[in-house]
């Protein structure tokens, strides 16, 4: 780690109250608008309060506290800055933009910490075990699900602790297709890296401008090219977590190993309960030669489930495969260009292919998806839909901000089951949104597609559009609630990549019994016996 | 499960002193028999003692105890037969093979019990607890690490807890790929039932014929196609694990999923320290239309090892790929037949390929793992050497027993590492096995051969071969001691699918550190307070 000294706390890029920063922000076009209005009756629009109107909460901590934890870091990675607390203070579900518009006082972290070492972080973490301080490790922000809520538990203060200085690549082994991350890299950021190397590492989840690699191994992210680099779960090959009880390197020496349960799988995805993650090791691969680009039409979405399944259990090998609704196909909403613009979509359900690797290896695993996709009724129609979608892709969430600035609720939320629930679960959770919704006086449209593909089945993930109700979060936790429900009551995952956070942990019991959550805490008592780390989350909503 | 009443317990089929049945046993060539006497000297012929010279402990457990077992499952099934005690009362290392022909008192399971269900599981279990009384769980007692030893240790004496009876295929749904195997059924068993329904395991570890399902799942097996196909951990979606705290459903919910830590990943690998698997959810897949097999010569194991690695690396998709060192291709170990018959084999390093599928993914799989071995320097030698590894394959560990009859030491270890730390490794752990073995004045040949590849590393599989010793058990040690030590400081993980039992339990601390033995005692403390599961493996050696 270099040195840090003058560096300070760096601001988080995205503005507290959008997804990404003010520039990124754009009007909705008049074809949206006509559509919201028309169809939906949004009428209400929704103005951004200003950051210097924001009401927060007074810091619970007094200045010994501050200055103590200035002796650890220095004093100029310890901030109490409104602003710095403001953008630490929610993630970017729809609950956390419509929260910061409707006013009242906000809580937020009493402070922030941006440490840069792993022995500065463990003597944080004891400090605040000493001092009953809760503590919640920050990444990008970019949690849908209440992951970096300032939750203080039984703790008499919660203080946001920054990996943003854990931002070098290290140990790279070009050979074994291995190296090193900081924690607080972005995925930008990690990728300008890797390619000094010539390699890559290929996670690009919609999150990937901002969010970070701590934070995609502790949520268990999954990233668009998941067909063909897998999960991010799956590229993790060790990492060092710092716990109140003591550093741990996780899963260091070897690719596979029969020693023993996999301690790994127990960090991925804890969301900061047991510790934090300040260094990941990860497997990379050479920048792909080449990238060749299909999409499909089906007539229907079981057809295309049945294409996209006989592809994935052939093992035929796309990078990327994903498969929309007729929905989601007609809008276009992969294209922030197009949105509305239903006149150049094909018909039926949209099905998009990327293939990467050498020129050979990408030219055979398109010929063999090419035949299975055509043999299950599939029309090719071109490079054109998959380009647009790979050019706008990271571009979708920033729309949300609009929908809100008119009026519109727009959430996402997303699930997995096995091939052969896929239809029951789809209907499902889509007439519990519609049910809930309609209780608040609004249609709603709820569109899906797949884009995680597994042997055993795949994830399904919805976009709902309504209009906003007289209280909005009520409205969307009701709606929510029961989307839930309907994933449980049928077979599905409570989340496949968002993660559990706040949002989904009164059903995380369902999922994983009484014994397995006895079992997570008999490790975070181990691990996190005052229990300050992240409070609130995951276990203990 | 149906109506067990009037099966009682069925015998393990390996004989208690051999590797497998006792008409599979068949004498050494005489090829090898030269061998033997010419270059090692051995000359020492070691005789198996008949099973009724063999003396046993007494059983700690009274009458009382027995009618307290039947009470729960039926009179039956539970049994102190002398032969099934002797069946269930070690492993098939060295070690234990020779230390049945070394005379002495041998340690067996006080009972034997099978019960059929999760309910009579948790009955024994619970009873156990209560009574201080030590389970084992037992599968096909192949494990060549200790795990199936009758270790007490703090408690009053030890049953060996068989799931021969958890032996039934249920909810095969062949869309999503997936069937649900007991615990109980063998390689042969499963892949027989599976075939009903069009579907495969294609899990080929050596143990096959006689290892069970449930032990695969708790040991982390890695099977001959784990190219293909994956190591066992790969294919497990769920299972039922009966602790003494109660009955675990783990991992049931999707085929992905970010909610939270993976339990699966706790419970696989864990060898029963936690509770019995008693039923695994599987990933299976249709019986695949065609195999291609395709045999090269690489003049050096590291030419061979790169051409592995780029086949590897660009996911060529080889279903089975392994590379032998110049000293096991010469020996063409891997055939039974052909053992010390150094004339057949070609030079150089013996590299096999085999592919399956379709036909059209079979050929583009071979195409291009072709053409990259050949760009590596391989030369191709035809089909016959890979169908005689296949046909001869599950017959290697039958050898070892004829070599002990002739008074040889013979073993294997593994390991796996990165890439690009093959070759110091192996050379480490080669090293390491000639040293400590010419204390005790002997020469020795060790083998190795590549055979579970993954994108950052493969595995490394040694055949030890020397003249026995004066004191054989002590000579063994030392050795495997050094062996250990050498793959600890260079790199390696202490068993890459072998797993920990007895004999590697001593490295785990190096491999998962303090703090990771300490939250797999906090897991332990929850789902076995008594502390009768598998005492003695694992983590308490």
């Amino acid at each position: 780690m270099s040195s840090r000294e003058s560096i300070g706390v760096p601001r988080p890029p995205m503005e507290f109250n959008l997804w990404g920063t003010a520039d990124e922000a754009k009007p909705l076009s008049r074809g949206v608008r006509t559509l919201l209005t028309k169809a939906f009756g949004v009428d209400k629009p929704l103005p951004r309060i200003p950051e210097g109107d924001v009401a927060i909460t007074e810091s619970r901590l007094a200045p010994d506290d501050i200055a103590a934890l200035a002796d650890i870091v220095g004093a100029d990675r310890v901030t109490t800055d409104f602003t710095q607390k403001l953008r630490r203070a929610r993630g970017k579900s729809y609950p956390d933009l419509i929260g910061w518009r409707l006013g009242g006082t906000h809580d937020v972290p009493d402070a922030v910490v941006a440490p840069a070492t792993d022995d500065e972080v463990l003597d944080i973490l004891r400090w605040c075990s000493r001092e009953k301080v809760a503590v919640v490790p920050f990444g990008g922000g970019t949690s849908v699900v209440g992951g970096v809520d300032p939750v203080r538990g039984t703790m008499r203060a919660v203080i946001s602790l920054d990996l943003v200085l854990f931002d070098d690549v290290t140990d790279v082994d070009a050979e074994s297709g291995l190296a090193t991350l900081g924690a607080g890299l972005t995925g930008p950021a990690a990728e300008f890296l890797l390619a000094d190397h010539g390699l890559q590492l290929g996670h690009y989840p919609q999150s990937f401008p901002y969010a970070t690699i701590g934070g995609y191994a502790a949520t268990r992210s999954s990233g668009q090219s998941s067909a063909g680099y897998g999960r991010f779960d799956d590229m993790v090959r060790s990492f060092t977590v710092v716990t109140p009880s003591g550093i741990l390197e996780v899963g260091a020496a070897s690719p596979a190993t029969a020693a023993g349960p996999d301690l790994r799988e127990l960090f991925l995805g804890s969301e900061g309960i047991f510790g934090v993650i300040t260094r990941v090791r990860l497997r990379v691969h050479p920048i792909p030669e080449v990238k060749r680009y299909e999409a499909f039409s089906f007539p229907s979405f079981d057809a295309g489930v049945a294409g996209v399944r006989a592809v994935t259990q052939a093992g035929a090998g796309p990078t990327v495969i994903r498969l929309s609704d007729e929905i989601e196909s007609s809008l276009n909403l992969t294209s922030d260009e197009a949105i509305g613009d239903a006149s150049q979509a094909p018909e039926g359900c949209l099905c998009l292919t990327m293939f990467e690797g050498t020129a050979d290896h990408a030219a055979s695993r398109h010929a063999e998806t090419r035949a299975l996709l055509i043999a299950a009724g599939g029309t090719p129609v071109g490079e054109a839909p998959v380009r647009s979608w790979e050019q706008g892709r990271f571009g979708t969430p920033v729309l949300r901000d609009a929908l809100l600035d008119n009026g519109a609720l727009c959430e996402t939320l997303e699930t997995a089951t096995d091939w052969s629930n896929v239809a029951r679960l789809k209907k499902a959770v889509t007439r519990a949104l519609a049910d809930a919704l309609r209780e608040t006086g609004t249609m709603t449209l709820t569109m899906c597609h797949v884009s995680h593909v597994y042997r055993d089945g795949c994830s399904l993930y919805f976009t709902v559009l309504a209009a906003r109700g007289d209280d909005p979060d009520a409205q969307w936790r009701a709606a929510k609630d029961a989307a839930c429900r309907a994933i449980v009551a049928n077979g599905g995952t409570i989340t496949h990549h968002h993660s559990v956070g706040v949002d989904h942990a009164p059903y995380l019991r369902d999922e994983i019994g009484d014994l397995g959550i006895a079992v997570l805490r008999a490790a975070k008592r181990e691990l996190d016996p005052a229990g300050i780390m992240n409070p609130g989350k995951l276990l203990e909503a």
